[in-house]
């Protein structure tokens, strides 16, 4: 696989982490903040990636030493979606707002609908759509610097791209939600593990997004079949009861178990070597 | 605004807390224990509140320096609810008790529905009932000197009022709740702040109560816009997947976003100045 | 009570611990691994339990030291439900491996449906089916020696027998499990008691299962009623919304409030004593 | 009982028909036009007989030979609910009438909520708001004359007070609610019966209302525990699984079926006799 | 095949409409009245069919010329499940009386898991547990001489095996079922086909088995991966919403696609001659 | 409007019929059978449409005398999507097929996501895909010689593509679906009209699409607002409870019923004159 770039972003294959795609957004000179072509192509890209069949885990992380990203380019926005002209009808107005808002939560969705896993390398600022984007993910690793917060009440408006439906059922903790939401007060790394935001908190950017892509070359030397339908069925259970979760498991698996992926991984476990597993 | 109250409640609007309200419990020589008019009230009040333009965050603690409250009076329970009088056909007697523990709960539920975030400051005995409330409320404080218990199955009865169905979503961990509440087992402050039940610990009522007002002194200074959107977002997201979650919001934000808090907020951070916004 | 057996189960009512049953899986000598034979005998042994109105609480361990249970018998697995014989139509061999996790996981739900509280001692390997059979139960302890993995995807399947549907909602952090489930590493006892997977920890097996028992003495000295009920509430409440929750406890509570447990209860409390309720 | 109004409202217990109660809208010179006052006091009304032990079934119809209710009294809307002013903040423009539609919505449910069976006779006009009330009852009549249509589009507004929501689950048929509801166009007493909208059409107002209290006066023959039973499982099924509708039976017969009532209605079976039943 | 009997119940093996099953109630003395075996019985009967590679559809009918089913047997039941005896707690009797219902109500849901469709062929007396059994079934069909009723209110209970929950669900009109069911009166053949309760009316109790047994051949004769997938589906999103239903179907013609049956069906339209399906 | 075209589909804006768009399939020479161009082209077509502010109301038709669409491409798909090719582990297999029903299943979706009603005109054949296609706009029509079916179960598969999801909850009844789509029997026009699957039957191809144009004017002569509003309330109410449905029509108009069409509507239905809508 070679690399390739969209606008502000960078994917690369690293060569000793096989089948491994790094992503990093790139804009750092405006610490990483989203303008509308960003979050445009970052849905290109997890897509892309979705169904590439070279990548079976993912790193997401930002470039420069300042920023995983600052947000919404707010300046952007305040001259964009979120200025006071377009139509003088708030119903139609709203209906301009509602659209935009649909079509950049779908972008943010395309990350959490990206079938392969995504581990995540946060550091330094790391606020508003920075926790949108992250809980879209599989596993958050940060940096002991990173400076988290859910920004959004501070600039007038509720988080609307996901952060307040997803944080929650990350976290767990409602209560801790709800004052950080309504607060928008910052959190570091300490706090972030804690309350089980991120999973691991390393001493640098460096070490962050190193951690990251060792965790992912773990995740992409399983069998790439077991893996895939392990995120999509804690994805699906996150949203339904057990015993939806339980059924829709059953109709998964009755295709999934009859992979030979199974009898290569029992092999290599009795014969002590590493198993290869057929692309997907 | 001038102090007002209902029997066994006082409502204070300190002069140094713009746009906070103080619900405070006020049956001290009872520990607090809730009677029927006590529950009726607080509904009342927070009903009234929610629709207050004057209040954007309230703040619930116990006067008396034994109880934040001590649940359910039990005497008076007994003599009325839980007393084996009434029908003698069980069908109606269900009927019957139905019908109150559906009114009791909705009383609870009232304070849930409050527009406003809620800060509940909690000490000394605060069992039973105490979590129903609290579980309603969006984040929870306490004094060192807290004992809570998850006291009903030591009266016989299942937990009705609120907290079997909130308490779980409030701090995630069903393994915790099961053992609370299936015991009854009383557990102190330091394992609430663990466990994700409380937010904050501090050495006495007093200091809870300040920390309480400094933190809805925060949240009303932000846009009420944003964040009684927050609120109720947060809590449509409770009960709701991912996908309903973001489908909601988007409509939601439809109007909010239109609204001009948006721009006094982002002018207000360039020019380092607290920004002012209209009464909602 | 006295004692009785099914292939590879024990089930010990212990003299000194009213209403308390002590299920052990006894193969010790291969790790307490899972047969077809073990899950339908469990199912079997949960649901007689659950209608025994002389048991009040259920302690469940595994006989041996080496080992809760390693999980399922790998090398029988694949002889059996995992061999890539019986029929070469992808479709019919589907429906084939559907109605087998079907099966086998309505045993588990077995498990969670028991009526009875029931307090699992893991120590040792605890691996795979020990996380979907310990997350049916209500209440986790572990010895320090407990070695914990959610191991499926290292024999090249997604856990579908329970864990992906149950896990994330026992711990309520979806972080943490997705890095479990997604690289099948190891975990210890202090990992799983940070993450509220487990409710404590003890020096050895012994003492595990002592403390289980101690703690299903303690739910079964409450009135049945009440916890039998706190238990269905509390599992109702995990895949409902809250207002659901509300409304299905106002019903049960309807006929569970009629309880002479209650007077009971009440009454020992006023008078010091150890109260007795009729058998459920 | 002795018959009682409330503002355009009066509830009649006809002497011949126990246990039934009549509710007439009561305001023919406006064609029972709803104004605000009138929603509330229905809400009380429904609140009221709800809980009334002497009620076990209610009919609903219209004063005046003319109409049921024209709906919404536009006039009255417009310078009230509807009207441009109060705020010009759009956020807040949209909290304000959020609050009031969900008051009004409120009303409405409290109709459906009312335990006990309602059957509406509509004649006439029965247009916009006369379809959001009747799809909250049960059974619904009406005379040859009617003239229903779903209103709203043509006031540039899309019904909010339950049409939309409770319509398509009466009748079943979505593809006719949405050519209704999109064109507005009117409806006869005919196509009502067709889709399934009524279960009856009559000659005439009086023979409409003759024919609901005979209805009302057969349930209310039967056990009210029974009825109301029925009633309230209905309900709670339209909103949930086949599953969950079955275990929320189960609960709920769990009280029902210790009711005198059953060996009641067995031996006035056997008897050929009309049984009596408490109250309730 | 060969024929085999239950206790109340005969499974036959017509010989000329391969792989169908005919299962025939066969109390006639009773009215095919059920007792408690019987319901026990029929559930192991459907389970058997539901596995067996040999059937692909089945119908079920009623022995002699009265009835299909007169419902639960009152007389045995007033003496057994709805005796006034066992316990004098209320709260206990409520748990004994909901372990039975839910126990009953899954012996009715064993005929719904049926992977087989099922078409109910109805004749004279289908009162009570016929509205529970045929709504649990797929296609209904029935004699002219048919009386329907949804009888429980009559003897003071609400029906709780499945009618309440499927009815309003088969026929899709819930403003019907009220009536039905809050009046207990009876109705005809032609009524039930106008609200689509059956698919179709015939002259007899032979023309409708007759009917039936068609119509189960028609579906035997089509791929059992296509008929039984289909089934299931349907199921599947009567308690799922639209966007549910289509994830779980993506999952399962995931595997169902992969079948050799669609290049048999097309190979034989081309063809124009019967294409022959493996077992399922 | 000028009319365009899209491979295999024509987009017309008849100049009479003012905000009218009418898109026809036109493969006709294929009786318009669909291959993967034309359901990727037709997403393409609706999503423009949706945002398209001149566009308020949509008819959809298929070119040609003898067919609205005959479906399913069969030829193409058995060398394409059905092929047995690609990949021997049917574990992959599956999720290469998994992949293109969802995107199948989304270009299908886009027509119901459309935020203007769609009016759809059948005739002739209308198999297969012809009613998962039409079951996703808003009202059906048809000509009096139109054949459906739910033809998949003939070539092997579960319908896939929305069928089985939606025509349940656009009838209403689940026991005519079930037989339709276990046996793919032929239905004619008047069937489909007592049952509800169409609104309307006409003579001629010629006199439905008439009849459709007429309607489609007919909506789009209301406010956009209005109409756009009760379409969307209306799909979300299908997939929601009456509470859910509730709660969002309060969020949804508390923006619309600012739009000043309420005033214009208002003042034209005064001066009996033809109100004039911004667009939207």
């Amino acid at each position: 696989m070679s690399d390739y770039s969209f606008e502000y972003f960078t994917v690369r294959f690293p060569t000793d982490q096989q089948y491994v795609a790094h992503v990093e957004i790139n804009r750092p000179e405006r610490l990483n903040a989203f303008i509308e072509v960003m979050w445009l192509n970052m849905a290109k890209i997890f897509n892309k990636l979705s169904s590439d069949p070279s990548v079976r885990a993912i790193v997401l992380s930002g470039a420069g030493e300042k920023a995983f990203t600052a947000g919404l380019d707010v300046k952007a926005a305040s001259e964009g979606l979120l200025s006071s002209e377009t139509s003088t009808d708030p119903a139609r107005k709203a209906a301009f707002l509602r659209r935009h808002i649909l079509e950049f939560q779908e972008c943010i969705t395309a990350v959490e609908r990206c079938e392969k896993p995504i581990v995540v390398a946060m550091h330094g600022f790391s606020l508003g759509l920075a926790i949108d984007l992250s809980t879209a993910t599989d596993v958050r690793l940060c940096s002991r610097d990173s400076k988290f917060a859910v920004k959004e009440v501070d600039i007038g408006i509720a988080a609307d791209i996901g952060t307040l439906s997803r944080l929650p059922k990350v976290v767990g903790s409602y209560g801790w939600v709800k004052e950080i939401a309504l607060t928008a007060r910052e959190f570091g790394a300490e706090e972030a593990l804690r309350v089980g935001f991120v999973n691991g908190v390393y001493d640098s950017r460096e070490a962050t997004v190193a951690a990251a892509l060792k965790l992912a070359k773990l995740m992409a030397s399983k069998s790439p079949v077991a893996v895939q339908g392990t995120k999509e069925i804690l994805n699906y259970s996150r949203d339904h009861s057990v015993q939806d979760g339980l059924r829709y498991t059953s109709v998964w698996n009755g295709a999934a178990l009859q992979t030979q992926d199974v009898s290569a991984a029992l092999l290599s476990g009795l014969q002590k070597r590493v198993p290869t597993f057929e692309k997907l």
